[in-house]
């Protein structure tokens, strides 16, 4: 039995967009979802309470991280990362190739696998697509990913072939190793670039190994969000209609709202805790940066058409005082804020789709969130 | 009419050990109690809400602080201390002395009050007696504090004796400036070191000014616990039944107790929080450094005695996890247990008054702590 399921529960009239939902070992999430990021097996800030009120159905984990510290043989003898971390709902894990590659130095690729050195205590370290799935199956997500070449987006013809050619290789010798496919879905990943034909290639030879569902790598790297969105344009329609479809690393609104439009159904991005830290939070009305001087005596909610704790409790006043002083509650009412934002939108746009209104919802959103004047950068 | 209101409900019969209750306009608490500080108008990483899951009843915040920043006119216009924090139950103020005195540089007394350079940003600073209410009645705390003379606990006789003299004056002072006795209860705080006379004399003066309540101050400053317990034994008894008596900057279990045992009914102190940080818990069985490398694999609870959020769902081993990484909902995890662990305590404390017990609990606990060890510390 495969361990998870997906069921297209409508197509919107306008764009195409899907809802559905997956049904996974921890029970079943919506889609399209946002997934909140819990790098080092915690969404920073956040009680498994708090993204159970904010929305999370599902979260992302990372395979580096956890490898590294605690290690997964702990994990492993904690029950599994939903016990370790007391989240009894859906987990997704990377492969850790992300991170080796962005994170530490001395990094080199062959065909076995990566080798680099461990950002926390330098020792030599090696990854292969065996040694990401072992370290995925002993935490025990839901969902887990191939390890996949990393590139640029903008890396000559040639090189980006034999990227995707070795992804493909890596996500093989992947699906070999797995040891738990009827609890645990390995997705592979999607490749090549900015190349059509070498996007669509990567695709068909994935599909060709018939994995439970399908992830698109290499985006929100520095490409334009043109060329982002041309990517899913020629990718998405080479994917099945019955599996899931994950568009890794993305979570500005408007790429959301974008993806969805294209046939994504699940996305993650650290950015909604990340900016939170820097006290910056998404409104209704656009961005706002809580720390500036402006909002010292503002006695006001962060979003006063938000409802969620934060803005139901706290003024700005309050919480640019927290950040100010570099109290770790401010970081938590402005994160609190920022997932419930981003899953809030996401709930709209399902209930967009399901009313076959989402080309409308998505001209109101970018009106009132501010794309359409100049001064905006997400 | 009075701020507060104090009713004395039972004397332990093996102690003499008080239980009562202190009305305030924010509601009701129980006596004895410790107070959570919440130095910035939070207590670090902890909601409201998780306070009241905890059993705090009264919380402390810092006069010097908040008058720094955000500022006690931010924190009038937000409508007061209580709205700004979302804290509806009592809070306590104390008069900045303290922190002017042991945070900032270029410190100078006389008799018009203290000159230092603010911590922050170094501009020069004067907290004078009318200045420390104008402040606290900005902040609108339920209980505030004069400002006293700090000392050393070993100064020499003619030094304490100025400063007692001094206290009293300045209590006095304080007096008339307060503009809201109707709505925060202004506490005169007792001083004069390890002197018996002193202490006695400290003691009398305030009480001829009829404060609806009375700090003890100057001890928990290095001082051994014999010589806080002895100022205690000579120093209560002239302190009026009908109101409470409160223990300043004291926190460790069996100064707690001890000090209950002498007829103290309020404690304060930042060490629950403090250790927490970094990753010390304080268990049934005694104190434990959560990040020792023994509790790596421990997937047992922090106290297998307690049933506090934290020991209910998290193993050591993830504690132990979340702090080696940083991670600030360790600390949140740490802090919970720690506040809740001390109020539990106090709860049992106000049991055993109840029921005529204390000295057999404290014999009970000081056992199953440890303090009847060699190598116990707190
Ligand atoms: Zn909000
Ligand atoms: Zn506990």
């Amino acid at each position: 039995m495969a361990a998870i399921e997906y069921k297209l529960l409508h197509v919107d009239k306008q764009t195409g967009a899907r809802l559905g939902e997956v049904k996974t070992p921890h029970g079943t999430f919506q889609t399209p979802i946002f997934m909140p990021v819990g790098t080092q097996a915690t969404v920073k800030t956040m009680s498994p309470e708090d993204l159970e009120k904010v929305g999370a159905q599902i979260i992302l984990a990372n395979n580096y991280h956890l490898w590294l510290r605690p290690g997964e043989e702990i994990v492993k003898e904690a029950g599994g990362l939903h016990k370790f971390m007391n989240w009894n709902h859906p987990i997704l894990t990377d492969s850790g190739g992300f991170q080796a590659f962005s994170l530490t130095e001395h990094v080199k690729f062959n065909e076995e696998g990566i080798s680099f050195k461990s950002h926390l205590s330098g020792e030599p370290l090696f990854l292969s697509p065996e040694k990401a799935i072992q370290v995925e199956n002993d935490l025990g997500a839901d969902i887990i990913m191939s390890l996949d070449m990393l590139t640029d987006f903008h890396n000559d013809y040639a090189e980006m072939q034999k990227a995707v050619n070795r992804t493909t290789r890596w996500a093989e010798r992947g699906l070999k190793a797995h040891k738990n496919p009827d609890t645990q879905a390995l997705f592979g990943i999607v490749q090549g670039g900015g190349y059509e034909d070498l996007r669509k290639q990567s695709a068909r030879d994935l599909v060709s190994l018939d994995f439970p569902g399908y992830s698109i790598g290499g985006l929100s790297v520095g490409e334009t969000k043109e060329e982002m969105n041309q990517v899913l344009d020629y990718t998405v329609p080479e994917l099945p209609e019955n599996k899931p479809r994950y568009l890794m690393g993305v979570g500005t609104p408007d790429a959301l709202i974008d993806g969805v439009i294209r046939g994504i159904d699940m996305f993650d991005c650290v950015l909604p805790t990340r900016i939170a830290r820097n006290g910056t939070v998404m409104t209704s009305e656009g961005r706002l940066v809580i720390k500036n001087a402006a909002y010292a005596r503002d006695f006001g909610p962060l979003d006063k058409n938000c409802d969620c704790y934060t803005c139901r409790n706290y003024s700005r006043a309050y919480i640019r005082h927290l950040l100010k002083a570099k109290e770790s509650f401010g970081i938590h009412l402005t994160s609190y804020h920022n997932l419930y934002f981003l899953l809030d939108l996401m709930k709209q746009v399902r209930e967009a789709i399901k009313n076959d209104r989402l080309a409308d919802f998505r001209a109101e959103f970018f009106e009132s969130y501010g794309y359409n004047s100049k001064h905006m950068n997400f």
